[in-house]
Formats: C-alpha cells, structure tokens, sequence
C-alpha cells in the first residue's frame, strides 16, 4: 500500500475544518502527530504537511532536560516557513525550570508562553488514576494561564482578521503603487494577500467579501492561483522552504558585505554559472545589480563605452542603439530611452527615444494554424494577406535549416536597414533584443529567425568588423539579449539565446534567478567589452555600483534556485509536457521539418482550441508562458480593455470553486505564466475555467 | 557573581585553539554544552554565542521518539546562523529507524550523516562496566561509519581552504567588479570574504597569506572591522539572526507576491513607519523600489511631473533640477543627469547633466575648530580668510536661531541664485539635496543652515507658490531630499531632515532601511504630489513598478530593523556617545547657544587630536560618520590618492593584532562608519588604530 498523499490528507482536515470558518460550530484544534517537523505518512515533515492551511498555532513546549534548545528551535522551524506561532505550553516542571527562560525569551518575540502544572503521577488503582487526571484536567483548564491562552488565542485570531480586513483601505492610505492610474483604485478594488504557497496566493478582497458575507460561501481568504507568476518573476512556488532556508544561511554566515574589490562563495559560485551555462563562448565577466532595469542600464553603459572605444567615435557623438518597436527594457530612464516613444515613457520629462527600431515578423497561432505575420508595412511579394505565412507545426518556425528563403529575405531586409542607417550618418552603439518573446511592451512573439537574422546582420556588415576573427570573438556591434523575462527555464531552457543559436556579447537575467523570491540582476559581458574599460585611467572604469551588488542572500538563493532548475531540466520534470508538444509536432510535422523541440506546459490541445475561439484573435504558449490577443473592436492598445472582462471573470470564479485565478492583462493581451514546479493537474483544471471564460 | 559574558568564553576558546591553526598540534573538538540553542552562562544560546568562529559543526543527532524531527530543526537553527554543518552523527537504534531517515534526508542537502552503534547497557559490576565501555569505544571507534566520518571531515576542512586560497584568482577570472578599473586588479588585491559577524569579515587575501606563512603569524582568515559600514549599508550586525530568521518567516509565508493593486502586511506596515516616523506632515504614499538609484529616478520623475502639471509647462520644455555640486543620487543614467559633470559620468555616453549646480559653505573641524568655510569664489566680505567662520562646537552650527546673520546671507544669495534663473528662462523643476552630509560625491558636511534656506527660498520664491496655504501644505518647487545615505540613524536619527527643520516633498531611502541586509528603497511624497498624477487618463499615471517591487523579505526585513533601531534610540543605546559629545559642546558652549544636540559614535577627543595630525587636512564626525581629508600636494580630486596609503596600513595591520580595519577611501577622503550597534570599546581600539596611522 502506498503512503496516503500529503494532498490527500491535507484536503481531509480541510474539508473537515470548513464546517468551523463560520464559528458557529465552535473552534477546532489540530493536534499534528509528532513533534513539528516529524515526518507525514509521506515523509515529508509535519509542519511542511500543513503549511498551505497556515493555522495559528500553538507549539507544545518540551520541559526536559535541553528543552530549551528543542523547543526553539522548533519555533524556529515553523517559523521560518511561515507559520504565526501565537502561543507556546509547557508543564511548568520545578527541575529545569525551562518555561521561565522560555517565557521571557517569546514574550521578547511577541509570543505568549505559559505553563501548566504538570500531570500527576500514575497510580497504582485504576479508577484512582482516573480520577486524579480527571481533577488534573478540571484544575488545569480553570487556572489562570490556560484561562488567559484561550483568551489570547481568540483574540490574536479576531484581530488576524480585522487587520486582514483594514488592510485595502489603509493600503488605499499609504501606498503608491506601481504601474496604476489610482484614479481607479479604491479600497474595493486592492488585494489584500495574507500569505501565498506553492502557486496560490491567500487572497482578501473588500468586494468579495460583501459578496461572500450575503451567500453560503463564507470563507474569508480567497485561494488564486498567481496567474502572473508575480510579474514573471516566480519558479519555484511561493513560501518555498529551501529557498528560504537558504536565504537565511547566507543571511546568518555574511549578512551583506560590501563587494567592492571583494568576493564570496555565493557570488563566485553564481557568476561562474551564468559564464559556463549560458553556452556561449564570448561571455566572461558577471557584473551585478539588482535588478532588470538597473541590469540593462549596466549594459549600456558597457556596449556603448565598447562601440565608442572600438569605432573611435567622439565623446560629444550622439550614439544610438537599433532594436524592435515595443521592446521594454526597464523603467529608469535611461532604459526607458531604449524604447521607442510610447504610452509608457510620453510623460517622463526627460525621457528621449535614442534608438532606431524596427518592425518585426510575429509568431502567431490563428484558428488553430500557426503563422508567421510580417509586418503590415513591409513590401513584401511572399507576405501572405491577413493569414500570414503557414506553418505546419511550432517546433517548424525553429528549424531555420529549412527556412532558407526567409533567411534569405530576411538579411537582404537587414542589411538594407544598415545601410540606410550608415548613410544617414548615424552612429549605432549597439542592437539590443528581448529573444523570442517580447514581454512588456506587449507580449508578442517575434520570428526568431528574423531576431537571428538581425544578430547575423550586424556581426558581418559593421565595415569595422574583424573580419580575420572567427564567430565567437569577432567584436563588430556589441548585441545585448535583455533575457530578464525570458531567460532561465521562463522559456523552458537555460538560455533563450539558444533558440536563435547566437552568442550575444552582453546577456542580462533577473526575475527567476532568484526562483522568486527576492531582486538580484546579473550583466554578463564578453571578454572583448570588459577589455574596453582596461587603462591606466580610473575615469575610463565601468563608474557603477549599488551598495547591495552582488548581496549574499540573494547570490546564494540564485545558487539555489539554479540547481534546483538545472535538476528539474535533466531529470525529466518536465517531460510530460514536452512529450504532448512532440506529439502535437509529430503528428503535422515531417522529420526533416522539426526544429528545436519547442514545447509549452500548455497543452498543445488547449492552445489550438482557445485559438477558435470567437473573441479571440490569436495566441501563442512557449515554455510556462501563454499569451491570448482578444479582439478588441477599438483596436489594440495598452488602453484597451478586451482583457479586462476576463481577467475579472477569472478571479471573481463561480460558486463552489476551491480556488479562483488571478491574472494580469497587457492592452488586449491576457497572459497566464506558470511556476516551474506547477503540476499538469493544476494547469488543467486551469485550462477549463479560461476556455469556460472565453466566449 | 554575575555570569560569564559571551566575549570571554569566546576569547578562552580562541585563545585555546589558536594553537591548532598549524596542525601541527592535532585536531582540537570543542563539545558544546547541551543542545545546539541550549542557554550559554549569559543566557545566549550555544549557536550564539560560538558564532564569531564558525566552526565546522558535527551535529549529534536525537536517535529518540520525535528524534527526526529535533534533528532536523536543530540543524536548521545552526544552519540558518550562518554554519557549515558537516556531518551529524545518531546511535543506530533499531527501535524508531531515525538513522536511516535522516542520513537520506541530509544526504540531499550534501550533509554526511551516519550512525554508530549504541553504547552498552550499565553493567551491575564497576570494573564490567569500564572494560564493556573500553570495548565500546575501541570498537566504535574503528567502524568504517565513523573512519569515513574523519576521514571526510578533514577532507571538508582541506577543501573549504583550497577554496578560500583559489577565490580571489577565480574571482579575477569572473567577476566584474562595480567602480573599479579593473588594470588595477590583480589576484592578490581581491579581499575574499570567508564570512562575516557582527562588526567584522573574515578575510582572506592571498598577499596577507603569503606573508603570513612565511611569518610566525599563521592564522589563514584575519578578521578586519567593516569600516565602511559595508558601503554605507550595515547597521546592525552582519550574520544577525534576528534579520535572518525575519528574512526566512516572510520568505516562508509569502515568498514574493506581485505589488500591482495588491498589499500585504510587511508592505503596508513599513510604508505606514515611514510616513509616521518621519515626522513631516507632507508625507503621505510610499512607493516601493530595489535601490537608492531607482528610487531616485522615481522620485525625479515624480517632481518634474508634478512641476510640469502645476506650472503648465508644454511637454517639450526642458525642464532642469537645482541642486549642490558634487552631489551624488545614483549610478542610473537618469541619476547621473542629476550631478554636474565630474570623473564617475564624463565617459557614460548617454550623459548629460540636466541641473543647475550651486557651491556650498562647509562644516569642518580644521586644528581642533568648528569652522563652517564659504566657496572661494562667493564674494563675501564675512568670509574668513582661509580658516572660515569659527564656531565654539559643532552644536552651536545646529543653532540656528542664533545664526541670523548668516541666515539672512544665505537668503539672500539664494534668492539672487533663483532670480537669475529665472531671468535666463530656466524651468527648474526640483531642488534636490542630500541633507547635512554629501556622500559618494566626495563626503562632505553642508552647512546645514544654508541647506534649510535653499529650501525656504523655493517655498516662498516661485512665483506660484500659493501663498494662501501653509507652510505644511503650499506647493511651489517640488524639493526631494535624498536620504538613502544619511537617514534612518546614520547621522544618530531616523529623519536627516529633521536637523534642517524643513519639510520636503519627497524622501528617499535605502541602505540602512534593511539594516544590511538586503536591498529595498522607499520614495515617500506628499499627497499633493501623488495628487499630480490623478487623471482619467492612464498614461498620466506614474508608468513605473520592478519586478520584486515591495518584496516581502525585504519589508519584512526593514520592519524588524527599524524596529530595533527606534528601540535603541528610545531605550538610551547611544547615551555614552551622546554625553560624551554633550559634555564637548557645554565646555565650549553657552547655553544659548547650543543647537541640535549634535553628537557622533566617534569620540570628542579622539576627532579633536586626529585633527591636529600633521597630515590632516581637516575632519568631521556626526552619527556613525567619520570623515578625514588628507593633505594632498596634488590637490583634492577623486583620483587623488592620499588616503589610499592610510587606508592601505590600517588593512595591514601590524604583527600579533587580533583584527585589521577594512576601509573606503572617496579620493583624499578616507571615511570610517559603525554599525548602529558597534560598541564603544570597539570604537576606542579603532581610534587608536587611526591615531598611529595618520602621521
């Protein structure tokens, strides 16, 4: 017989404890079986067992001898994953005296500790044992103490759910959120989260409340499954004890410690990583920051200083960088330069577009065909009207091998770009791409062939370019991949640079590097940009640095995070998936057609059947990413609000659902991104509710 | 007899070991006394108290009912203090198998468990009884269990120095170190950090170890005090398990949860701190971002949005930011516009100073002088010649009601600043300073009298300016004060405004607000200035949001460090420091004339003799800040390296010293800072360090 799941168990006291959110059948108290982290039938241990139930708990202390020491650290064990210890017993046993040390000990961590006698000794006579325990417990349950206990156990619990429901409005009070125009916010429309596991966020909401309180379903906190995987940043589940155990090693062993001309394990470990499994020979040096913007102002810096340095352009020259039209690259100002003008940077006073960017083919799946669109303006005799160019399958648009027209097509394309950019006089420091998918400035997918393209384009035309050097160190225009959104399994693999099969001489990854949890940017470099900055002048130095670069914990829980993913990738996790995309690629696909085993955790079923949907335009899924265009009569823009109605109807569910989905939109583009770790199961019941939300 | 302090069983320990450095003394094994948070004498735990050595642990494991699970979380008490448990060790007792559960179980987090057998039962028989032991332990002592275990030890031990001697050649191959001109690096300039704890790192470099080993001196790690305050950031301790352990309870409950129209409880209650505590009534939204760079760049675009919207400006004007030379707001490139050109931006291409930059009188101690010394080109005819104006203490600067004189100076000569300004058709947009002290900008102290009328003359100046309203409300100029440095205790309170006694409109922080630990920022403004953002229209929204945007570890975090910080301010932590500094002003001081009770953790006297050292330019102190300007026949500029010698000696050392101080040098500034916690005995041995390595 095989151990009973922790699922299992976990949706029977759920079910069980559901019948007490109300009051009314008084208070339930789970005792767990063995001290707190005591394995489960399962193995895993007890308090990681419970954890998506987060109850208020009372630990039972130990009073013996060392008692101190085991009893704190198992607060300490449920602590760290999470759990609100409200309350700590213990038999007040005169020897060791341990429930003294311990009470001040919590009470200086706001933790009510008390004592209780401890139980008399076994007698001899049956019925005189009896009696004796049953005057223990009629003493002990009226004295003081246990008295006090109860009280405070209730009380902490009210007060756990009036905070939860203040929280919207003080936050209407206090806070500036990002990315809103808080014309549109009230109380009623703020989140409140109370806490988050695996993929789902512990959710409040005023209006669900009011809601809720009117009809049978009464439970407070709101169970949604994080649609936006955090703003793309989430991979390896919320309240993720490992990560944040080792969070709190580097914490304990370094707290932060300056990195300048300095280094540590944590730091050295993770920049050797990035070098070695990025899979691209060029790179050599990891510069830290800590985050995607400040990542990328970093890497323009260095391609710029490099373009100048190699061309020998004057300091005074106006330089500028070529890329795609709705590229994003970041939010500070310098890389919101980056991007042409938009409803994202028109008003910033000092932003100036200093770049030249380009239209792009898109990869789309329409009525369940995928196609590749070029761009409306492009003059060009293959375009295909409305449809675009047919493809037999995704993994298709990978395998450049057969592609040779497009190639073709496409440098022609490029090269006449550079030309005309050349004898307009203008001076390009660098090409900067978001690979395969561009996230922010709208979620699309460009044609990787034509990204490749653009890469082969600027390597070979620059009339500086090395042309005795071979592929891998010929310098020619720096290219910077910004992979913040797409690197690092977002895509299913380590690098989203090896879907194109170049080498970038600057790669800058954030969001998953951290497995979620916490802000650290990596700017990995060539060899040849870090030796731009060599001199005997300090000025000629790459002048940057934030005081927490490179910070012990989050190096480490990138350690973490990495190994923990590059285990998944060769251990299969994810081959379920992977086998239903070979499948659906096989079956329209001639061998000589497949490409490079493009495959998404949504099932390539789903995908074709929301594409026939009627207020659907197109969608495309790669790795744990899928992106859907509604049709928006107003046409699409940031300001459209085709997304929104099912957006909302996602995360308002409908009666008796366990669980709701909380998702963002981008213009008309509903997105829905998964963990790394999130189950097949959990994605398909997904795939229901959105198909169901479609019209 | 009051109990042992941890510093004295430590200093028996150490002093006790060190004879085993070599190894050539053997092995030495300190048994702790009970378990791993088992009471030391001064009521600290075991794990604590042995911290600052960082042995590598043999965890005896619990082989009894609920063993499991006390094994465990005792290992994650050591591990979450920074440890490296090695191996642990449990009786192989049949009965409940905890053996075999926990070698599997530390197996996958690479920890060498294993099991000896139980010892024999007591024998009735003395003499029985010792001969059963002897057996026991000759027999035990030779299984292969525990020959592996010695054998690995050892081998781990090897290993972790081979490590720590390949780090800084690995390092130099890796890493792109932030502000460095990297010609000057070399493997042997590379400090690795083995750890840190409390005030100190435990360094190693390979310099010191090839000198050390040729020497009597043979301790690999030399422990050196963090005298830049682990650039700027350290206020309470590295490795403090406090921070680690709140760290991994948010890690643990929420992981990172997306910020967008959502709130969560270390949010929203830090964000409620900031607007209490820092006792200005304009203060009302905190927006949340990952460093003082990008909260910066918010708070510019927050100010010049807010300017444009209430002066009616067209979208095209160039609008321009006023503020003090050799400021310093950030490495981003929109922060960098906000400093005039200097060494740290001349080579970034994208640069352009966008501001209007104005000199500022000085606060110095010249030759045991207060001195406050106006810029040389400022046609004053109260400037003193060379010395400046003398003060009798460094409150009397703070006292302001007895400054008049000069307030109506500055007043003056500010309002002439923005009256040319405005007859030369500039749009200033935000006066923007760092209060009291300018950092990474060269380390100098602002008279703080002329910073507050710069302010005033802003408030009253502008011709819009609602002179109507109070002065808690009007609007005028926006003013942002950049306190990532200087706030939050680092000058000895939470508010550096709060010296000046003006309100701004905007506030920055970071650094400090985490304690060290990890990096979090807030841009705290006034409802008048969020209220510039309200429209029907949402790209009139401030378009800006990271990622891990209020991160719940880092809130968390900085909840728990403001909390100890506010506690040690209320509960006197400072006294000593401040009567000290009390006692120096009322010597020298009339009551009326003394100001803001303006007192620093470096001692009076110490500040006053340094500044007679022959190669001593002059100095300053306030909070934790030391500053010393060196002599340079140079002259004073960032390249200059007058400090560096200084700073150069005190990281060497000299022959049988315990520890060595690590320091920053700004060109010929070099700068110490403390912790908020560093003691005062720790202070004096660095005072006297520094004493004997100035001239």
């Amino acid at each position: 017989m095989s151990p009973v799941s922790d699922a299992k168990v976990l949706a029977a006291v759920h079910d069980e404890l559901k019948s007490y959110a109300t009051g009314e059948n008084g208070v339930a108290v789970i005792e767990t079986a063995g001290g707190v982290l005591s394995p489960s039938p399962s193995g895993s241990s007890q308090a990681d067992l419970y954890r998506p139930l987060r109850l208020p708990v009372l630990l039972v202390g130990d009073h013996q001898l060392g008692g101190i020491g085991t009893t704190i650290s198992a607060w300490e064990s449920l602590h760290i994953r999470g759990y609100d210890v409200q309350s700590v017993a213990l038999f007040a046993e005169g020897r060791y005296d341990n429930h003294s040390y311990l009470r001040d000990y919590f009470a200086e961590r706001d933790i009510h500790a008390f004592s209780i006698p401890p139980p008399p000794g076994r007698a001899s006579d049956v019925r005189e044992d009896a009696e004796a325990v049953q005057r223990y417990y009629e003493h002990t349950s009226s004295t003081e103490d246990v008295t006090r206990f109860t009280h405070r156990f209730l009380e902490a619990h009210e007060q756990r759910i009036s905070n939860l429901k203040a929280m919207p409005a003080e936050a209407d009070k206090a806070i500036w959120h990002p990315f809103m125009q808080h014309r549109e916010r009230s109380k009623d429309t703020i989140v409140a989260m109370d806490s988050a596991y695996g993929d789902y966020f512990q959710t409040y909401t005023t209006k669900q409340d009011a809601q809720n309180s009117s009809s049978a379903e009464n439970t407070l906190l709101k169970p949604a499954f994080d649609g936006s995987a955090s703003w793309w940043t989430q991979g390896l589940g919320h309240g993720n004890p490992q990560l944040a155990l080792t969070a709190a090693h580097a914490a304990g062993r370094y707290g932060h410690v300056m990195f300048a001309g300095a280094v540590h394990e944590p730091a050295l470990t993770l920049a050797q990583t990035m070098i070695e499994k990025m899979g691209n020979p060029r790179l050599s040096k990891v510069f830290y920051s800590d985050n995607g913007s400040t990542g990328m102002e970093v890497a323009v810096k260095m391609a710029l200083r490099a373009a100048t340095v190699r061309n020998g352009w004057n300091a005074d020259d106006e330089v500028l960088i070529l890329g795609l039209k709705n590229s994003y690259h970041g939010d500070t100002i310098g890389t919101m330069d980056l991007s042409e003008p938009s409803i994202y940077n028109k008003k910033v006073e000092w932003y100036s577009g200093r770049g030249h960017w380009l239209d792009f083919p898109q990869v789309k799946m329409r009525k369940g065909q995928w196609v590749v669109e070029r761009p409306e303006d492009w003059e060009d005799a293959q375009k295909s009207s409305g449809q675009g160019r047919a493809f037999t399958s995704l993994d298709a648009v990978f395998d450049f091998q057969n592609r040779s027209e497009d190639h073709a097509y496409y440098m022609q394309y490029c090269k006449g770009v550079l030309a005309t950019l050349e004898k307009e006089g203008k001076k390009i420091g660098a090409l900067i791409l978001e690979p395969i998918l561009l996230g922010a400035g709208g979620m699309m997918f460009a044609d990787p062939l034509f990204q490749r393209c653009l890469v082969e384009s600027v390597r070979t035309y620059s009339s500086k370019a090395q042309s005795n050097q071979n592929e891998d160190t010929r310098a020619g225009m720096p290219v910077i991949f910004d992979e913040v959104f797409t690197g690092l399994y977002r895509l299913g693999r380590f690098s989203a640079a090896s879907f194109l099969g170049v080498h970038p001489d600057i790669v800058v990854n954030a969001k998953l590097l951290t497995g979620g949890l916490l802000p650290l940017c990596t700017t990995t470099a060539s060899q040849s940009i870090f030796e731009a900055f060599l001199s005997d002048d300090k000025s000629d130095a790459l002048l940057h640095g934030h005081s927490y670069t490179a910070h012990a914990v989050g190096c480490a829980v990138a350690n973490k995070s990495l190994d923990i993913m590059m285990k998944m990738d060769r251990d299969g996790t994810w081959k379920s998936f992977k086998n239903d995309w070979m499948q659906a690629n096989n079956e329209s696909t001639t061998p000589a057609e497949r490409g490079a085993g493009a495959w998404s955790m949504w099932s390539s079923t789903f995908v074709k059947a929301i594409s026939h949907r009627s207020n659907v335009d197109y969608v495309f899924a790669l790795g744990s990413v899928l992106a859907i265009s509604l049709k928006d009569p107003a046409g699409a823009s940031y300001a459209s609000t085709a997304a929104t109605g099912v957006r909302d109807k996602l995360f308002a569910g409908s009666p008796g659902e366990d669980w709701v989905i909380h998702s963002r939109v981008l213009g008309n583009v509903l997105y829905l991104m998964a963990a790394t770790t999130t189950k097949k199961e959990t994605l398909e019941v997904i795939e229901d509710k959105v198909f169901t939300a479609l019209e």
